[in-house]
């Protein structure tokens, strides 16, 4: 079989050919070889083979049972690094943490060799003699040939590199006509490599994906190229303190309670730890962070906010919060709680999940932020809403029209990879 | 002023005439001298002459800015209970504790005398030589006689009185005869006290709100007299651990996650620590507090819970909660909470947002359970629903419809405003 | 070769010829075959190989270092069991649930299959036709052929077997002639299994230990005849919430603070969470955990204690303690502590430094309970000392001083084994 | 009765004639006027009355019943501050916080203003004009005119007073003549508040403590003017976080255990939590918070500490601590700590008890650093002993030892007063 992925038969969380009728899909990593990406590719292979259930995916709930989306084993993967760590040792490494289930790695073993061979170079800012536009247009052709490769219908970058530090703003963020002289200009190197691949994705005519707080879709001359051509959404994958902070400020607003301050210390280590290490790189992070209490809660609230490299504790991140309200006649209430988990376990579903949605969305002919993807996000693109539960509604209801939507509209053609490609144009 | 609670100019989040045309409103409350109550009566006063905000009621956020509902002036508090402990005295000794501040005690305390005055003798199973039958109507006419005195156009029953043992079964509690039989026996003593009360607010006609687990009104036969006379609405306030579980259980499901067990410690003092203390007592309390997750989650959940007397942390409650979940790849997810306030602070706002929202209910000729006051609720009547954000959705639809159609409707027949204004003198 | 577990070079943590002068030294395990038993197979064979460090071990840091006592490698393994899982197989289990690293189980594979040879079926109350006092014979029969088997010095009895429920008062655990009666009569069970291992290794002439609460040693009859024949100490080993709680305890006093109330609640899956579950068994436990904190801060602490069986967290026992405590002017102070660990982890390297201990006692003609081993236990036998930081100063007095007493006295002779035994007769 | 203070009849933690037969000390609070120096005074007008028990003092337990002290009611408080918020008023203002008890408040209010009167204008660095010597000499003439005032046989002067931002070294605080001239010059400001303070003890012959983490007598050149005159103790008071962890980091130590990661973070708010928002100030104190860490536990353990200041807290110091350890064959322990209590009603205590304590060390004629006091500090001087247990021990040896000296000593001349102002000059 001439197919990188396609090992398994249909299964519960697999194809249903009755319902997604444009095939298989393409899901390209930015930062293919990391700890979450390695874990997207490994649990791809094991849900879309059957061997593991598709537990920790919004997907997968009966919520969304009857809406058209590519299987799991419809999923087909590849991407961009920086690094050249073969994908398997990546896997193994991640086993032998005790993060991924060892033989489950063993199991997909084939499949991550396959897919390493989808993995082309990434782009670093700086490095080599490429025209910020020559990267762009590199990056672009990269993912045209895998969707030609694999005949896919749509593909799906999502990007879950390594944090950025924030660029200082700049006259070409905000004017085309500047951005467009730099990109051409050999010398010049005006966008962080982010924003290089969010263009890429762009030319390229894929639908997006941010999972990371870094600057890339959010440079007002990048954002309006995306207008009208693609759907995306972002920002920050919202997987632990986050989500619960967005979970439980909501009851203290519907009980009238009034919260003081919320405090919170995060602790992991693995790469992601060494990266937030570096005060530059935390800082988007941070203000990704708090940026949803403040929209839930007010900005009075006083908010400390700590994330500490504890390279013993691996990918393990812990994070303790405290909360502080006044409640009926002043008095206080105190909450505190300790969540504790493998990060890497808790994004790779959702980089599934937004692999899913998003054909869906691009099946349809949306374009622009897709707000009723916040539910995935620190800070949902295109939306203000923070409070998790009005978050699933809006997913439900979003994914319910559009399925409804998708499943009336007409099959993508045999042809389709070619006709996407000129559309991409 | 002759009046017994108006002492305030309109404030806020007190009166307002152009939307609630009804008058003033009666909260009769079963344990009218225990702590909860207390610390409603002393809220209500402060809250009734502006003295403190509305903080931690639910009624008075910007979600229900529209409603008609009387202001927490225009409450007039009653009750009944078996103790003697003055009103004031008991409101002294709870600031004593740290819970209340000591200010605003010693600000209310003619309001206290005052309400201290309407408290009657409630009814003890077993004691005296009343038939159940006749208790039912002593109750009953102490509730109507309150009414009459200050020309209330509702009353809003609420039971805040210890919990009971859960009464073994018996054919009383099915057979509408043989129950009408068994109370007119002075030899038999056929149902618990919390049933003899909820029987006089349905013979009073006045609205009905269960705050603790006890069996009262869900014996079928008493149930059965409620239906089509009375808008009510249970059971067991929904304050500390269970509020914080029925937040955080949604978010699991939302993610596709499947929760392993949820084990839970309490630790509390004061009266209600020591009711608990009692094994037969916390049966009940247990119960409810597991019903919520069980509907969540399933009924694979392992779930131990514990309630502790440890009378030296007084009202402060404290719960610890510990979550073990199963993520993507079967990964572990861990999460604990640990909770802590005062529980009467917790619970009398509760208590003042469900006589606003009944006296709502009574005013468009509401009948029988109120699902959207499920909220409320460790054990919601009428209602499957447990996620907390859902039911406030819920209540926020219930309330906005209900509004309507109170503001749309007459005002009160019985009881014109002259004619109150006139009594209230 | 025909040793059982000999195959490692001396290490750091191995043997020190010049220093311990007694040769190899037996650890007959009862309960042989389970997860603490496993675990302790495992690590005796890893540390005696020099393929782990001997972490978590109190007689290996620095302290301790001038002791005699045998090597690690010099430890010799066999045990009494009622299952018969082999012990490779139950390791591998162990290693499937990560708590033993996959790699060393699968290194010392040769040392568990030939560890497993030694081991013999144990005693079962009720089954069989044996009397208890030929089940005694039986078992110390199965140690003395261990010892010969091994030329061993000394033999050292652990019981880490499944707690027992505590049994009723009778007169045979009071008068020495009944209990010799009631030994002999095929008829009579007087005595927990417990109590039958105990009276095996006193029979046997082995050090012995009790790491589990059962009553075996502590039964008056018992006990008598095990002083002045062989060193023994005990009882329950301190390992996780209770070792923290005498930890705690301490400082609490030392600043003059008065304790009021000290809540715990255990969670705990695996073999021993099973047990527990069943009120009867945790009975005991309960009662020895809360021994030491009665101790150390008199009997009106409000102590509740819990301990839940909650499979899916393994043998992860996780405990929170909520600690209120009254200060300066009465000023509340409030500790949580949250201990999360693989229990078996943290019970393992304690048998093996009970073992060494142990055998230091016996080498020095020690006999009757050791006191100064109390540091191991929750509920230590001759001593009333729980604090920990007292405990272990004790603990070191004590090595010091009979490490120099061993020292100076002449080597164990070649025939050992031999003299031994009689002496055990 | 001319005297400030003895209201009180002799009560258990009071005088004891036939012990201590050397008649009222004077305790010299620089930074009278703040949250501890206030708390101090309050606790010893309480306890010295007899209205409170003497909870949460070291001194007051059993093991130091026979040690000869001043009672609490033999104390004199006077003092330095830089603000003028008068006594009474600081401390019905805490007790408005609900951190001191009102009605003790109440109670000692003649006690607070008298010891009011005894408060005298601080040093302010680079405010006023006169040179750095002289401030030294107008505070020691204060501390002095204190002595005669009340005829004290000893002052302990303790600092209390905000943290400082550690200065910059220089040269003046290594030779002892560049500091004599800078002294004098009227244009020079060399030494920190914390510096004169001490000096101000020094020249007063005052025995000396330092309960902030601020330079003052760690400049060389200042502790070599104290050396051989005074008994001096520091440095920064161990009261919450700190104490648990000497506490703890121990029990793993001996138990093999190897601490791989002791993560805090610190909440609270108040004059402190104020005080140490400044990231300047809060160095000097997470540096001295970090000592004992790495001195217990080695250098390689990552210890990431913050502190935040969260207002709506108050006093309340809320310290989570996650400690991460490795054990037996790798595996891992988690401890959590969550330490919640008034900060200010821990330390007040303990600068009653360095009253009575260095009142015994000048008693005897104890010059230099005071090791024994090491328990009392995080930053012990003279001391590497950190473990919280071993530093209990050396306590109550030293006190044993040091009363029995001060016992068999002659009881102080009736001018002791005049020959020891005498021998400070
Ligand atoms: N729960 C979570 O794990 C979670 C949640 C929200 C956001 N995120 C974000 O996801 C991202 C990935 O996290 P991770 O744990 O996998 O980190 P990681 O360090 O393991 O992986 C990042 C990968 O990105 C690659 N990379 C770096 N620069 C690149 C470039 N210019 N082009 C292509 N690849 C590049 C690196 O080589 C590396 O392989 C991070 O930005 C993290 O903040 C993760
Ligand atoms: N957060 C909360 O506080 C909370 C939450 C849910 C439910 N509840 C329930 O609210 C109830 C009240 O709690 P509390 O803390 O005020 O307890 P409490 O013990 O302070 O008060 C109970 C009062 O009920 C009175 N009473 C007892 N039997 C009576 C009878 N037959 N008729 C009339 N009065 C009677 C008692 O005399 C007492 O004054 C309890 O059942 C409790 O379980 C409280
Ligand atoms: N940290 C700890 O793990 C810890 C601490 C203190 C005490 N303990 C005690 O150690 C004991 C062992 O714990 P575990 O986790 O290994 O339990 P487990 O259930 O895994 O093992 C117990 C073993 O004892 C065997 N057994 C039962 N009855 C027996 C009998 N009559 N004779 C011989 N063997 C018998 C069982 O077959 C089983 O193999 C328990 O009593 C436990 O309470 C453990
Ligand atoms: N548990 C504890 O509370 C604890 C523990 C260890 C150390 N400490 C230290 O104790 C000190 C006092 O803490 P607090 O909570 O009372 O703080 P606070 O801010 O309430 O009081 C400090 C007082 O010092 C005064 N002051 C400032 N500069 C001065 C100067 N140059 N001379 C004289 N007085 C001066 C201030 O005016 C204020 O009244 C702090 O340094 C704190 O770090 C406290
Ligand atoms: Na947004
Ligand atoms: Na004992």
């Amino acid at each position: 079989m001439d197919t990188a992925l396609s090992t398994s038969p249909a299964t519960d969380a697999g194809s249903d050919g009755a319902r997604w009728n444009r095939g298989r899909v393409g899901l390209w990593l930015i930062g293919a070889r990391g700890s979450v990406a390695t874990t997207a590719a490994v649990g791809a292979l094991a849900l879309g083979a059957g061997r593991a259930p598709a537990t920790g995916c919004t997907t997968a709930g009966p919520a969304m049972r009857d809406v058209p989306m590519p299987g799991f084993d419809q999923l087909v993967i590849g991407g961009h690094d920086v690094t050249t760590t073969p994908l398997p040792a990546r896997a193994r490494s991640l086993a032998d943490t005790g993060m991924l289930p060892a033989e489950l790695v063993a199991a997909v073993h084939d499949g991550l060799v396959r897919t390493d061979a989808e993995l082309r170079p990434g782009y670093v800012a700086g490095a080599g003699r490429e025209s910020q536009g020559e990267a762009v247009r590199r990056l672009a052709a990269d993912i045209l040939a895998f969707r030609e490769r694999h005949l896919l219908a749509h593909v799906v970058v999502v990007d879950v590199s390594s944090t950025e530090p924030l660029p200082a703003d700049r006259l070409e963020f905000h004017d085309d006509e500047l951005l467009a002289r730099a990109l051409e200009d050999p010398a010049a190197s005006v966008l962080p490599a982010s924003a290089i691949a969010a263009l890429a994705a762009i030319e390229s005519g894929s639908a997006y994906a941010c999972f990371t707080p870094s600057a890339g879709m959010t440079i007002p001359t990048v954002r309006r190229r995306a207008e009208g051509r693609i759907p995306f959404a972002g920002q920050d994958g919202k997987t632990g303190e986050t989500l619960l902070r967005t979970v439980l400020a909501p009851m203290f607003t519907a009980r009238g309670m009034r919260v003081r301050s919320w405090a919170g210390t995060n602790l992991l280590g693995g790469g992601d730890g060494a990266t937030l290490a570096d005060p530059e790189a935390v800082r988007s992070k941070l203000a990704s962070k708090n940026r949803g209490l403040n929209r839930l809660l007010g900005d009075d609230v006083v908010a400390p906010l700590h994330i500490d490299n504890v390279p013993d504790l691996g990918d393990v991140k812990t994070a303790w919060d405290h909360v502080s309200a006044e409640g009926f006649l002043g008095s206080r209430i105190t909450l505190q709680t300790t969540w504790s988990a493998h990060d890497s376990m808790l994004a790779a579903p959702l980089v599934l999940d937004l692999a899913r949605l998003l054909s869906l969305a691009d099946a349809t002919g949306t374009t622009g932020a897709v707000p009723a993807l916040g539910v995935f996000f620190k800070d949902p693109w295109g939306s203000d809403v923070h409070a998790f539960a009005d978050q699933t509604t809006a997913l439900h209801a979003w994914a319910a029209e559009t399925g409804m939507r998708a499943a009336t509209a007409a099959p993508a053609e045999s042809a389709s990879s070619e006709l996407r490609i000129g559309a991409a144009r």
